[in-house]
């Protein structure tokens, strides 16, 4: 692992660290916040997915969590969202699909399955990697994200709902599968059978068996995308049919940016604090 | 005045806007804050000036400010640091120069006595605008920064005790007529004489008779700019001679960047809010 900069934030060191992933087949760049109380040990780890378009970068400079954690005593975790680099296959005019865009599953198709294994890379690679760094709790795990990041924090819970005790999501994508504008990403990734994309799409999971002890989901009223894109009504129906708890609020008046996200951080590492002890 | 882009945020509503300028005789961008509370009333209005190289939408996007802003009820105000455009004058391989490092002067030399008039800008027209667009009481106004909006603050406070009562900063430069590296800025703006840059000077200004009733100023001790840039043990030593309180804290092992400000933005804030009424 090297070290590309840290600073001290709130008590706490933000740095920014990057290594060569065997999973992606390319280096990973990642963030990492330690609070202070990391020097008297052990923290709870909370990883923050973020959506299309996005590095490790956009939510360490626009997230406004790092006053919350350092008084919580969180590690916050913000990964890239898609592998990269010159050998990684990329549609570099289309900002769903590739590079920044990886959501967050593990690819079978060529010529994507060299690079795109974000599921694996997040779910073993990169805790590995994280485990052995830092100053982290790995029994205490929560997981939360933005938009694709969303979908990434609810899909990844469901399918280890051992290793996360808390999962929530800002404006997430629960349901890409019968989004117009994502299903040409699941098939270039995971071939034409729709079977396949079930593994990667929240509201199928939990209909498939899937269960998580609940979830909060903030969304914006003023989102352009809420009514293509993210339907969390979806999320909503599912949860209802598989008695899952969801907290659904729908936030009147703000958008999709970060200006939504660091409006409700607070809340949502409040969740996470209280459910990782 | 054109409204570049609105998002609520925190309660309020974080805009950014755009003008043609007669002052700087270009177009000029500037950021505001309005938090809810000014739905009931005008609000105490906050000024902040960035540092070199930025423009208004650093601090607004990394500065961390809105969270307690919307809860103490301050609109905050961010310009930009310089005239910018085709037709503005600029060193474009300069950062301590030109576009981005406008000084918060008024020029008096060619070819940028044209449009680099951030002071009157400052001071003038941007008010004026403001209390004619905004919900703000322009009878309770503060003003702070970072680094050369540090240096602008400092100097603009000090030469408008009567408008604002409230002043601090984040590692700003205190004396740029005696650091090495800021004084051919100075030289190229306003031209040989040294008398003339003494009203563009924090320290030079307090010995010259101007006061202000107290500062706050936070610097980091890991500062790379610290011994050569921005030396804050001047303005100690101005302020001692002078009588006038200054509290500088120097804050062990934070930075230049906006990490370190974010740290101690809440602080600023409360400042600034108590004196603000």
């Amino acid at each position: 692992m090297k070290v590309v900069s840290t600073a001290k934030s709130h008590g706490g060191v933000q740095g920014v660290y990057s290594h060569a992933s065997e999973t992606t087949a390319c280096d990973m760049t990642f963030a990492v916040f330690v609070p202070p109380q990391a020097n008297e040990g052990p923290r709870p780890v909370l990883w923050y997915l973020s959506g299309l378009t996005c590095t490790h970068a956009n939510v360490m400079e626009k997230g406004e969590y790092r006053r919350l954690a350092s008084e919580l005593g969180l590690i916050v975790i913000c990964p890239d969202t898609s592998p990269r680099g010159e050998t990684v296959p990329d549609e570099k005019d289309n900002w769903q699909f590739g590079c920044g865009a990886g959501f967050y599953l593990d690819a079978t198709q060529e010529p994507f399955k060299r690079n795109y294994h974000m599921y694996s890379y997040l779910t073993e690679e990169l805790p590995a990697l994280i485990a052995r760094e830092f100053p982290a709790d790995m029994s205490r795990q929560g997981i939360f994200g933005h938009s694709m990041g969303g979908h990434g924090a609810l899909t990844i819970a469901l399918k280890n709902p051992d290793r996360f005790r808390s999962c929530t999501a800002f404006a997430p994508i629960v349901e890409p599968m019968t989004a117009g504008w994502s299903r040409p990403a699941l098939e270039k990734y995971l071939g034409p059978d729709e079977a396949a994309w079930r593994a990667y799409d929240a509201s199928a999971l939990i209909e498939d068996g899937r269960r998580f002890p609940e979830f909060l989901v903030d969304q914006g009223t003023a989102d352009g995308f809420l009514q293509e894109g993210l339907r969390p009504w979806l999320l909503e129906e599912a949860c209802q049919k598989a008695g899952i708890p969801l907290t659904l609020r729908m936030q009147e008046g703000y958008d999709h940016s970060y200006f939504f996200i660091s409006s409700f951080m607070d809340d949502h590492l409040r969740w996470h604090a209280e459910r990782l002890g």
